[in-house]
């Protein structure tokens, strides 16, 4: 049982720390060795599911990578709930996002089979559809014109009445008046795929420098390596041509690099509660919207139901409070009434990448050698295997689409 | 931060019970050492707050005392919230509990006092009275009735408007409507206690068995020693002519004593949360009932605020569950709205020892040489210091008050 968010080497003071960081892989084999060398083609600055999949990615196309990180997977990926849900998440003013997510999506089955066979684990993969639920006739309202916006674009969707929405979820409140059912939206395990991720680039030989990176080396205007604080407070150098910045939150306020090279991140923080029971309590991912707050379900096959989430805009603070706690559990409660029986495992706050405009930034930047791999938000699992090729494909000589949307050069006129 | 009760070794498995055990303990050396004596005049069995003070008391008075525990002061005692507050706690057929609670109330000062010079320990002793607020007319009109029932026995008490309540306690909700402040009553920090007793037991050279009471030995009629099952596995037996079972809700069903002899305790569930505040958001120890639900918050120097506590007939069961924390994080957001800015730092669930009549066994049982000590159900702490008198009293040769209302065969008949 663990209430609180992981705290990496070198931060805040936590006595439990150990305990969490290891129970998150009690099999420490999956670990990548650190390494002496003072030089590699490619540093990745990130050991979330971001980083450590592009650098899995471009170990596999032949470069030379590593990753920096005093704690892996212990940030926003260790929160994560892990929907590959573009359709649910999706808003009608972002069908940029909507087509990346559906990309990404359809990139997960293959991405999840090769990490699998390079490595042996079970990601809990599935892909038996989002239940999204309406309480009011506002919700309703919504939800109808959700389906029409889906059936424009020719995405499926089903439309079920209350009853036939608690035919297929049996345990939720007789409140509800109905749902959609997005059939393709599928779910996996963030920090099982953190893991397989690790040990994957363990197996490539993909060294981790279990270190913060407290400065990107740009001196003479291009990127010539990463300055590194370790635990023991032994600071190096690594020498690196090219550095793949993909600190999520953290990485808009990274010092070296010109302040307008770096990306507009802001931390956007989300609690969420992980629940077991002894057998799965839901088949679908239930989504609903509660008093105006949304809400999440998301089932495990081994009976964990993760409660998510929050969205708080409070700087870079990780605390689970009084207030957070009680939202996730009226909503779910609310949903789910029988979710008060079961067990609390596990609560954490992480902070996502939230950008201006809702859409990633991936690709280089205004600084010759600095490659942008963050802004995620709410999408870091789904978006994982598409930013992880594309950012490969940079990395092995592949010139950036123009037309791509989420290039880092979109927000130099508003900085400049 | 801790989610979950600490587990006593060669309890379930826990990855986490040595980082929260340690927590609860940063400064390991108060531990008394084990011993591989093989025999003492008295054992105590059971490390709460109850048996490491009768041991305590025993071994000022003299006597050859060692206390067995896998893991002290992780069970109820590591729960409570270390109320003192007998007149707030009573109920009107409770003349007797309550009479011994005030009894206890008395001996707090002089018993802290004394714990602290030999221990140098800060307890978090304080007495700034309870605050007993009402929400609707039928709150009023109950805590009227307290309030008549308190002013018959003597005890002081003062009626409060809502004003008067939000005047003492400006955090409060604009609904509380008026209150009862009982100045008398007190509290303390129970894990500082339980903390203090041990530093206590080991300047004292009181031996801590650190191992679980698998039998008492009561072959040929009398208690001859214990079984002890060692953490290694390693079973071995002292022996004792005397043996005081203070294991709470565990005491009912050890092995060894004909079964009548044993108290009739059940396990009471209560979940409890700590939350923290940079500065304390209450003075006053503040109760009230919620939808029926009674809810309490008790203020620490340290910014602590405990919001207790569920009442749960679930067996041995202790899993933090999601309606335990909703009711909770519900009841105390209704009495101080305030609270759901602070962080959560710990949730635990412990088992109360309950009996049928409410009150709790104390003194020497049917089996010559085993005295009891629980059922203190929702007054561990309270009774602590009367309790651990008493014990030694009988243990030093003093006879039972024949009319000592806790006496063990009070429940000769109703169990033949």
């Amino acid at each position: 049982m663990r209430l609180g968010t992981p705290v990496p080497e070198g931060g805040a003071a936590d006595e439990n720390h150990e305990a969490i960081y290891s129970s998150n892989f009690s099999d420490s084999s999956v670990f990548p060795a650190d390494s002496p060398r003072e030089a590699f083609d490619v540093v990745v600055i990130g050991g979330g599911v971001i980083g450590l999949a592009i650098a899995w990615r471009a170990a596999l196309r032949g470069l030379d990578v590593a990753v920096a990180d005093p704690a892996p997977a212990t940030g926003a990926s260790h929160a994560a709930a892990g929907m590959l849900a573009p359709v649910s998440e999706v808003t009608y003013t972002e069908e940029p996002l909507l087509r990346l997510g559906l990309d990404s999506l359809a990139r997960w089955p293959a991405f999840a089979a090769e990490l699998s066979q390079a490595t042996g684990a079970d990601l809990d993969l599935r892909h038996d559809g989002t239940l999204d639920v309406a309480f009011s006739s506002d919700d309703m309202a919504a939800l109808g014109e959700l389906a029409a916006f889906l059936d424009k674009l020719g995405l499926a969707v089903e439309r079920l009445t209350g009853r036939e929405c608690r035919r297929l979820e049996p345990m939720l409140a007789p409140s509800v008046r109905g749902g959609l059912l997005v059939a393709g939206d599928a779910w996996v395990d963030p920090r099982r795929v953190a893991r397989a991720l690790l040990a994957a680039l363990r197996a490539a030989g993909v060294p981790l420098l279990r270190a913060r990176v407290t400065e990107i080396d740009a001196s003479g205007g291009e990127v010539r390596g990463v300055r590194l604080a370790a635990a023991d407070g032994e600071d190096r150098t690594v020498a690196a041509e090219r550095v793949v910045l993909a600190a999520g939150a953290w990485a808009g306020s990274i010092a070296g690099p010109p302040a307008d090279v770096l990306p507009p991140v802001r931390p956007v923080k989300g609690q969420i509660m992980r629940l077991r029971s002894a057998t799965p309590l839901l088949r679908h991912c239930v989504r609903g919207s509660v008093h105006g707050s949304p809400v999440y379900l998301v089932p495990r096959g081994d009976g964990e139901l993760v409660v998510g989430a929050t969205q708080e805009e409070l700087g870079f603070d990780t605390s689970v409070t009084a207030g957070g706690l009680w939202e996730l559990l009226r909503d779910a409660r609310e949903l789910v009434p029988g979710i008060t029986e079961l067990e609390v495992v596990d609560v954490v706050a992480g902070l996502r990448p939230g950008t201006p405009d809702n859409l990633p930034v991936i690709g280089p930047s205004a600084l010759p050698g600095l490659y942008l791999a963050t802004g995620h938000h709410r999408g870091g699992v789904l978006l994982c295997p598409l930013t992880a090729e594309l950012v490969a494909n940079l990395l092995t000589g592949e010139r950036p689409d123009p037309a791509f949307p989420c290039s880092p050069d979109r927000f130099k006129d508003s900085k400049s």
